[in-house]
């Protein structure tokens, strides 16, 4: 990790950027007008409502009996890891092999709604498995339709605000039932987002496109857990054993085959996995409580951590507008990535 | 002239660019909402709106008579060049020294308004000295007082679509008058700039600032055109001569001094000073016929020619708003052109 070289544009890129912008987020205490938020998302910059969906239905009143009196048995993808690591750079240590980082994709489970409610609230033991409903597929309109078109609840069918700027309507909607064992990692999406959180706490920490080179980005293959089926780990023969690391494309990998970049350096562990830039970084912060609406630009780095008490859940939905892909902002990150990535 | 390598960065960053961009102008026919125009702001897109002025009184009446009856013998600030050269590479070539290529700013003299009309409209021969009213300095509301705030003119102190949008007033407003004689050299301006055509025609070459690789900026010595007072080309001792380029800092010169980054790149002869990138840009061109209003993002390589009958003026009023320099823009647009020039 040595210091960037003097005159070397990608630290001018970042210490211009940190000099003319804050790293403190903007707060508001009411929604922008469809014009505010335009002016927003010509920033690119994220901003906070501080009680901005207070009033929704959802964060009245969503409760964890609320929800097992209403969606009861019904079945439910649940993301499964060893360590609330779904999507997550993760050493893989085959027997006899040098260990690799890959990205670790969950296990995917069918579970009955209730059974993933008990299993968050139950006192797990800190090296149990993590659930976490989390399918980013537009669950709310088809998985948790229930949730959705059900008129007591009155759930937007998008931000009103950000329909009238961006004109155009999200192109999903995704609920998030979690607690505090589950943990996102850095990555960036090609959406402007629109997270509302429901009930416990998210703590967001937000880098902008510019820092791409800060943020370490390499080619990792891709993996799953999978459920070993059979007793090599001491379970008797068809019960089910513990989750194992399958690369992609071998035996129970699901082959979608290929290396993906992605963001290794973790801001939460700064020293570990630093480029020469990653000091440059100034990480904005912020922790959404049940209420406040969260703008999370395009094309921004975001890990996700989120805390609740242990007889509660963490629940959030957020809303997923495409990018305009149109305009300078969209070239020139890639610019940006691949003058960054030359220079390795 | 060599190919750019293949994998080069500044390449796919504007082919990339071009890939998901036209490079013909956007037209609407009535003028935005302030929304509608921040999302242009937001893509960095111009766009042009046809006979968006065209109720002003300035574009049904403004003509030169109409002028020299309102102005009368005023004294007005006139940029004087040999050739309809202001502030534009040119060729600086003193006795028994290499010719080198400097920015030449005009020769600036105090002529009353009708004696600028006068010349505009006469019929010089084509080597003789060209007249322009362009002093970018919020002309309208200083040295053009009268034009700005006499009543039956109704010029707006602001574009209301802009002001809403932008949520600032215009840094200036400038009045331009000339003949099809003066032509704007290709160069790049901090401004959001809302352009109307009053009277004749302006012709618009445009380049966003992705293309900064392809305008070939070099530093150029900064020179000045003055008026030689003695009869070294013959004239009699006091009476004025022709003009002369003076370095900055040399005797006669304003001393501003410095070299100054400037294009030296011309859209309309491709093939002179061009880059291993020049080839790539796909320059938008967009004449505005009077009524009509040009919207041209910050940062932003604009050349502009115009054209008009012989007894008439081109007249144009262009209000700027100084650009947002938060958020990624700037700091890439700089970035662009750090990697760009290190490339040299």
């Amino acid at each position: 990790m040595d210091a960037p070289p003097t005159h070397d544009p990608i630290a001018e890129l970042i210490t211009n950027y940190n000099e003319l912008n804050s790293s403190f987020i903007e707060e508001l205490h009411e929604e922008p007008s469809a014009l505010e938020f335009m002016r927003f998302v010509a920033r690119n910059t994220p901003f906070v409502v501080r009680g901005g969906a207070a009033n929704w239905q959802a964060t009245r009143e969503w409760s964890v009996d609320y929800l097992r009196n209403f969606l009861g048995d019904q079945p439910v993808n649940v993301a499964v890891t060893p360590a609330g690591n779904a999507d997550a750079p993760t050493l893989y240590n085959p027997p006899s092999q040098p260990p690799t980082l890959v990205l670790a994709k969950p296990h995917e489970h069918p579970l009955p709604f209730t059974a993933l409610l008990t299993h968050l609230t139950s006192p797990n033991p800190s090296n149990s498995e993590v659930h976490y409903a989390q399918t980013q597929n537009d669950n709310l309109r088809h998985e948790y339709a229930p949730l959705f078109t059900h008129h007591s609840h009155n759930l937007p069918t998008s931000i009103p605000w950000a329909r009238l700027a961006l004109a155009r309507d999200p192109d999903a909607i995704n609920l998030w039932i979690g607690n505090s064992r589950s943990t996102t990692a850095l990555h960036k999406d090609g959406y402007e987002n629109v997270y509302v959180q429901v009930a416990g706490r998210k703590h967001f920490i937000l880098l902008p496109p510019v820092c791409h080179a800060c943020v370490n980005e390499r080619m990792l293959p891709g993996a799953r857990y999978v459920r070993r089926k059979r007793g090599g780990d001491g379970t008797a023969e068809g019960e089910e054993g513990g989750l194992e690391l399958v690369l992609d494309g071998e035996g129970g990998g699901d082959g979608e085959g290929g290396a993906v970049p992605f963001p290794i350096w973790d801001p939460d562990k700064p020293e570990e996995n630093a480029t020469e830039y990653s000091a440059l970084a100034r990480p904005m912060r912020v922790t959404l409580e049940p209420g406040d609406m969260l703008y999370l630009p395009c094309l921004w780095y975001h890990k996700v951590s989120q805390s609740c008490s242990p007889e509660e859940v963490c629940i959030a939905i957020n809303y997923w507008y495409d990018m305009d892909y149109t305009g300078p902002l969209y070239p020139l990150s890639t610019f940006v990535r691949s003058v960054s990535n030359k220079n390795k």
